[in-house]
């Protein structure tokens, strides 16, 4: 156990490295977990990855991810369902317990009709997963995707829905950035307890840069990280802590550089602070007056 | 009773008139009622802005706002108190019952801390503001706004605020672009009943252009406005509908143009539709064909 023995570099932090270079960056690093895409995964292939996997002794904290549900018909509801069903085999390849859920908004107006075809396609969905070994973590995303990647938008939200399954089939994936405003999340983070799947730390920054791209790293912004994550570590979660950053300007920097400055801040800003022994002197120093001044006089 | 009756031009959605002008602009388009800002109110004083709504035969439908309660140190937090009382006395003076409150973020990380300060502060306040005839009215602001304008973003976070005080002091205002996400704003409404002391429409546009200066004209954007003014109605709300868009693009327009605009778009997405009465044939027409086709033959 080190104190990274936790911690999970999801690929998405470091965008532009190549699905080889994820893998290697992130075993030079020495962090003991990633998360995978399934875009970047294509890149190689599952078989290819799984080998790079074994040969670098790496973990897969979760694959990214399955969802976007909602349709305008029938036969296309059908098609994302498909496709998620190989996104839940491909999860099971890559040896991950976790496929993380976007489940997808309204394709019109309608966010309550998108919420049951969501409730119906985990429905659908969940027993398959259960067969395959891997679990539907249901991920909300913060209210400002709505309209256009997640009709579930808080934590109670998709506490309700995963609660209508078996704990074995779903539960919740819960990111600081889509949470932290919220004034129950302390509240629903303790009722997830065993369903949570997953735990994501970044930022949120003040002014924001963009609606998707515009995540900061640990300790940039204002979320209360260190306080979410003894909620969650409270519940009794004690999987991999993931990294999660969509933000062009990292995208921009080394990879390598990068690593380094999440493993600092995931220190100072995420675990518990090392504390110093401190020793206090019992009485007050005594200090002598080096000279005299004319005032004192 | 027209069907403009209801109707509220909040003076933002005009942003670049100034206050004599954005009076006189609401009375040329026969638009009953005006929500106010106090540093539009400013630019001519309160008693000069009260003679014109006088002339205009204008009502006020709020005065926005006060709020942004947290701070740093007790001095300061004195001086946001002192602050919004002469707020509520502005009210008051412009003879409307209600005030708008943005209740403002945590100055630093500590929400929790934030929103302790937010209910002293109302708390404080309540019995003033019914003393001067005036209630305060929780604006719940969409979550992406929790870092630097509200702590306040649920409805019913709102709600759970205002019924620590009574009736006669707190309620909740509804702005659509605020709220629209909330998989519990129907209930929430119907729950805030008669402490509902505004509505306000406008759009979430897809994508959003800006987190502040991006709101949409109704029916340019997503947010199903007939379902929830329908629901604002049934928890017993008959008061004034209020337009208010922040968008700089809607700025550079003139105003008489944007008011024009949105009242056909008021009638068009937030009122019932006007049905028409439907003379159906009682029996199927019957159809002569014309002319025989070879086929026929």
């Amino acid at each position: 156990m080190t104190e990274f023995s936790r911690l999970s570099l999801n690929q998405k932090t470091v965008n532009r490295w190549s699905m080889p270079e994820a893998l290697e960056g992130c075993a030079r690093a020495q962090i003991p977990f990633i998360g995978l895409w399934r875009d970047k995964v294509a890149e190689i292939g599952v078989a290819a990855t799984v080998k790079r996997l074994h040969e670098l002794e790496l973990k897969v904290s979760s694959l990214c991810r399955g969802g976007f549900f909602p349709a305008r018909t029938r036969a296309e509801f059908e098609t994302h369902l498909e496709d998620n069903r190989r996104a839940i085999e491909e999860a099971a390849q890559l040896e991950t317990e976790v496929l993380v859920l976007v489940c997808g908004a309204a394709p019109d107006r309608d966010i309550v009709g998108a919420r049951a075809m969501i409730a119906e396609a985990i429905g659908i969905l969940a027993p398959f997963a259960q067969q395959n070994g891997v679990k539907l973590g249901i991920e909300p995303l913060h209210p400002i995707s709505a309209a256009d990647r997640s009709a579930i938008v808080t934590l109670e939200q998709a506490n309700d829905l995963a609660e209508q399954f078996p704990l074995e089939q779903v539960g919740v994936v819960i990111d600081v950035f889509h949470v932290w405003w919220d004034p129950k999340v302390e509240q629903q983070i303790a009722r997830a307890g065993p369903r949570i799947l997953g735990f994501h730390v970044d930022d949120w920054l003040v002014p924001l840069p963009d609606p998707l791209l515009g995540r900061g790293m640990m300790g940039d912004g204002v979320i209360e990280l260190r306080r979410l994550r003894r909620a969650v570590d409270a519940a009794g979660y004690t999987g991999p802590i993931e990294v999660e950053i969509f933000n062009q300007a990292i995208w921009d920097e080394p990879g390598d550089t990068v690593l380094e400055r999440m493993k600092k801040r995931y220190l100072e800003h995420v675990l518990e602070p090392v504390l110093e022994p401190v020793l206090e002197p019992i009485f007050e120093p005594i200090h002598e007056p080096k000279q005299k001044t004319q005032e004192a006089l």
